[in-house]
């Protein structure tokens, strides 16, 4: 049972935020203490692109840890669609390199679809497994009220739409979404509290990597990822085989690939098989992203890592409807910045 | 004496900055590690606009009080030269209120202009006192090799300068500066690995406020600075009265009047004549600013608050040279965001 929580008990705010757009471009975060009806609070704006979310996070653990603060309020937003087109891509660009990428007209698309390319040469084939992402994500989308994409879409569709960054198509990436989420992190204790069914946070790792992608060892691999993990896993009383599912970062399909194998669940090269199997849909050994994903639930920047954990909460507590991952107690959140330059993962249990 | 620090034993970072310029606007943490010969590291961007320096050092010290980070960079930064003037004026304007404030005209200097104007109406003439602020802080930023100004002004220069928003002229106002600061951040046993004479973060508090200034109580208090304060202040081993100089948030004359009525060390309408007096100047009884302040040393936004710090350390050291407040072993920074709906407040000591 949840018995509620008066918004006075919160002695914390961390804002995650690209705010790349018209608004509020600095001090946001004292706006979102007066919008949660408690202005004055300790309040901070953290921003590492499309990672700030998941660092958000571990800031809020950190603070409690601490004995800092008792009850904080992550809040992840971003709006989206109040500028342009072509100012949004300058927006979004300048969270990747900007020297050796932007200025020379890469995108975000363009950095996946080069990664995707340089894994089809190192593998082979991709684009069957890449479709299944898509596939996989939209299927679970429809499944969730809260999902940008509410709609399936066919194979037939993915491989048929128009080409953004070869190998990558229209349905290979995430979409421009306006949205929110929010969570309260507190002390095991003092969850009881509010709740008599808390999820509690057993794992938290952050890193990061060269901002451009040339200046990485491999392009292929998140080395952010792989180390976020391994943080997070220090010490954890849950590893990798005990988990019942993943929110991983799909903001192109090749991503979630990569995140399999730089997270630990699949060999390098073999992360395509491991998702043809159907591995990673819902009812699968290992479900991805239940909640539509990037793909299709949308990518609001700094709202996306905060949703991820959203997500989780309602999954380990039985509330996903008809998306809900049978028995899941425990569950993994990774949250990626730019192209890779930053990274979060989190461990999720109950019981 | 000192041992240095190889950069492999950091393993945290946190980047404060507004970013406001043309650089890099997203993800700048990353690069911040890259720059700082550690790519891969935890890192993370703190945006509280002027008062971001202040926030980053209490999450620094809670991630080494957690248990998380052992030896963590705290860095601040700004460019704030590379944009022209008018562009300036809009990045700088949307960390204050945009519907009440931006939109209709209201620059900071206007809005500190009036609480300049609001603070003579409720306790009498203050030019007298604005002004000594600011031929201490010059006076003091002479002797700062690292202050953006390093001349002493007259009161007749101040008083007879263009008038800015009345009652503040150009000598009341904060210059537009480049510039960086760091700290290293450890716990006190690890730092007895790198120096025999470590300075300690004794108290550390942050808070808000609402953005405009119309939606406060008074518009002759920031709140924000009184309630950091009282977190600051807690626990800490240290009180006002035990302080031997402070590192005041004077991004306006005025507003270093308003920090001494706020962070408690003199009664409302008073901190002029304790201005007067002398007692803030260097060999006063309770010397203000020996760096420059704002005013003189220049406030470069993000890098502020953790410059204030690096003063701290200098003067608690007795390494502050000409400047040197004689026999400082306490000290406290005080660090403001926008027209105060952010504020940090540290305390630290030596011995």
């Amino acid at each position: 049972m949840d018995r509620g929580l008066d918004r006075v008990a919160v002695d914390g705010l961390y804002l995650a935020t690209l705010g790349f757009s018209g608004w509020q471009l600095g001090n946001a975060a004292a706006i979102a203490a007066e919008e949660a009806g408690r202005p004055g609070l300790p309040t901070l704006r953290v921003e590492n692109a499309c990672a700030s979310g998941g660092y958000a996070i571990q800031l809020a653990v950190d603070a409690v840890a601490s004995g800092r603060r008792d009850v904080v309020l992550v809040v992840g937003l971003e709006k989206m669609t109040d500028v342009s087109n072509a100012r949004r891509r300058y927006w979004l660009g300048v969270s990747g390199d900007t020297e050796w990428e932007r200025l020379a007209g890469l995108t975000f698309a363009g950095v996946y679809g080069l990664m995707a390319s340089r894994y089809e040469a190192e593998y082979g084939p991709v684009r069957d497994a890449l479709t299944e992402v898509a596939v996989k994500n939209h299927a679970n989308g429809a499944l969730n009220p809260n999902a940008h994409f509410q709609k399936p879409v066919t194979r037939e569709q993915v491989n048929s739409a128009p080409s953004v960054a070869a190998p990558l198509g229209l349905y290979d990436c995430c979409p421009v979404s306006d949205g929110a989420a929010a969570l309260i992190v507190t002390r095991p204790e003092a969850a009881r509290r509010f709740t008599d069914s808390p999820v509690y946070v057993v794992g938290s790792g952050v890193s990061s990597d060269h901002l451009a992608v040339q200046e990485r060892k491999f392009i292929t691999r998140l080395d952010a990822s792989r180390s976020a993990a391994e943080e997070a896993f220090r010490n954890a009383p849950v590893d990798r085989k005990g988990l019942d599912f993943l929110e991983l970062h799909d903001c192109f399909t090749i991503a979630e690939l990569l995140a399999l194998e730089d997270l630990g669940f699949a060999a390098r090269g073999a992360a395509g098989k491991m998702t043809l199997s159907g591995a990673t849909r819902l009812g699968g050994r290992l479900p991805v992203n239940p909640d539509g994903g990037l793909k299709a639930k949308g990518h609001p920047i700094g709202a996306t890592g905060v949703s991820q954990a959203y997500e989780v909460f309602l999954q380990l507590r039985g509330q996903a409807g008809a998306r809900q991952v049978g028995g899941a107690e425990h569950a993994l959140t990774h949250n990626v910045g730019g192209s890779g330059a930053t990274a979060a993962v989190h461990l999720f249990s109950v019981g």
